[in-house]
């Protein structure tokens, strides 16, 4: 795909995931209608929509007859509530997120905390109820996003980020616990949920599908980890915070950035081959899309 | 059923939930072990099982095939996540519960809102997991238990209550709204739950689950009310606190104790006429449950 169409193709699906959240969403004046427009405010609020986006390239890669924007706005709802709970003064204490008020600065601790418990209810409840003519998939979604969303896998990750940063025992093995946990988990939903809407109860196909979401979700965290390092450097790779100031351990600090660079790109390229071995073709919006996450950083 | 045999299939029913909570719940050794020994603490520090040993009783209504345990373990931890959060600084500030420390004291604020946040995730996702072989009846079952927790009821209730307390200004409707949505829908959902899985696609029945539902629910917060009202007191009805000295508007304070206690009869005497036209019989475990509950304040 050239880059015009790619980026036409990217452009169109987050179009239609942010219609999508503005036509599931509880509507912002049912009763009670503070806690629905402290719901939407944090699922507007921005953001790159990139696990919907995802969850939409792995759609397209098997044939479906079942509509995939639920599923995107049941991860998204997800991924939201996961922040308004990080943000919160018990934990990162964080005023603002994406140049906005967080949640509870913009509305107050309370609603933020309910808002937060409520999209997270809204995500697995939203997938049952949607997909309910094709039970099973209902049911495989659910298994699937409440998983990675649990306290083996997201929350299990952030446990470890917060107990990390208090014992300020941080260890490569734990980095790579809190970034497959925290991270990758859910990006891998993002891919097998893709896979379900097909009804795939191939377990070949749903292994790769996991494989290519795991590889996808470590790129993801290590091209952050080499993005924050070098966010505020004009050319990138002079300023390499080795010294961890913010107590916080990532690849750059472990790694470097210019191995952090290759340990990225590895995972990009064992994604795409399984990206490969999944659909039997060398070329699909979801190769291109891995490619253009990696390209942040090049 | 006489007394000591309803008191026998009482008990033996509450030991049924108590095991299936220790056999279900992620060990407390399975990393990030704390969050793990924080769910389980919450869900472990006592409580009547209500809700799950409802769910048992409805479930006897009709005939089914399936466990209904781990639907019980569901509802229960739904339930305990909304304790612990509401427990926290942010909404009702609560050191105590059951005579216990809550969930922040015993561990502190991050970890109970994490665990929340995970008994939560936990309750629909083991739904799906558990019933994955009869997908219909497990997307009914995360149908139903994340309609009552979500925005609309269990936490719109929620919110309302903490808006009330705050701009003082609570009205009967009001209230309604907040027993009928914190209270009686999770208590509902218990009694729909029971009869999903008989798999019953009755509409007929499901509406008569619903009815039994509601009015248990509401008879159960009528109860409650009452039962705060005169707990301090050694002879029951003497002391009406018609001041809401707490700033709580009640069904004590509303209507005093004696009509408060002909609402209660009036919801369960109704519950118990839904249960009979629902299994065509006079007699059942949960209309035995329906007037033990009631006989908690006569």
């Amino acid at each position: 795909m050239k880059k015009e169409e790619f980026k036409k193709a990217f452009e169109e699906k987050r179009q239609m995931v942010e219609d999508a959240i503005e036509k599931y969403l509880p509507p912002s004046d049912a009763r009670p209608s503070l806690i629905h427009q402290a719901m939407r405010y944090s699922m507007k609020v921005g953001g790159k929509r990139l696990r919907p986006i995802l969850l939409l390239a792995s759609y397209e890669l098997l044939p479906s007859s079942l509509d995939p924007l639920p599923a995107c706005v049941a991860i998204e709802s997800m991924h939201t509530y996961s922040l308004i709970h990080d943000d919160l003064p018990a934990m990162d204490n964080s005023d603002l997120r994406r140049g906005k008020p967080t949640c509870h600065k913009q509305f107050d601790e309370a609603m933020a905390l309910l808002a937060g418990d409520a999209l997270l209810t809204f995500s697995l409840w939203f997938l049952a109820e949607s997909y309910k003519d094709s039970p099973k998939v209902a049911a495989n979604l659910v298994r699937d996003l409440g998983e990675a969303g649990g306290s083996f896998k997201m929350i299990g990750g952030q446990v470890e980020d917060v107990l990390g940063e208090r014992d300020g025992k941080m260890t490569p093995e734990k980095l790579n616990f809190i970034h497959e946990n925290k991270t990758a988990a859910l990006i891998t939903a993002a891919i097998t949920m893709g896979i379900r809407l097909a009804d795939s109860s191939d377990d070949e196909k749903f292994k790769l599908a996991r494989e290519i979401g795991y590889n996808v979700g470590m790129a993801f965290q290590v091209i952050d980890d080499i993005l924050d390092a070098t966010s505020d450097t004009e050319t990138m790779g002079k300023t390499v915070r080795l010294d961890a100031a913010d107590g916080k351990l990532t690849y750059v600090n472990l790694y470097g950035i210019e191995k952090s660079r290759e340990i990225a790109a590895d995972f990009s390229n064992k994604a795409i081959e399984a990206c490969k071995k999944l659909t039997g073709k060398d070329e699909s919006f979801l190769k291109d899309l891995i490619l253009y996450m990696q390209n942040r950083i090049n």
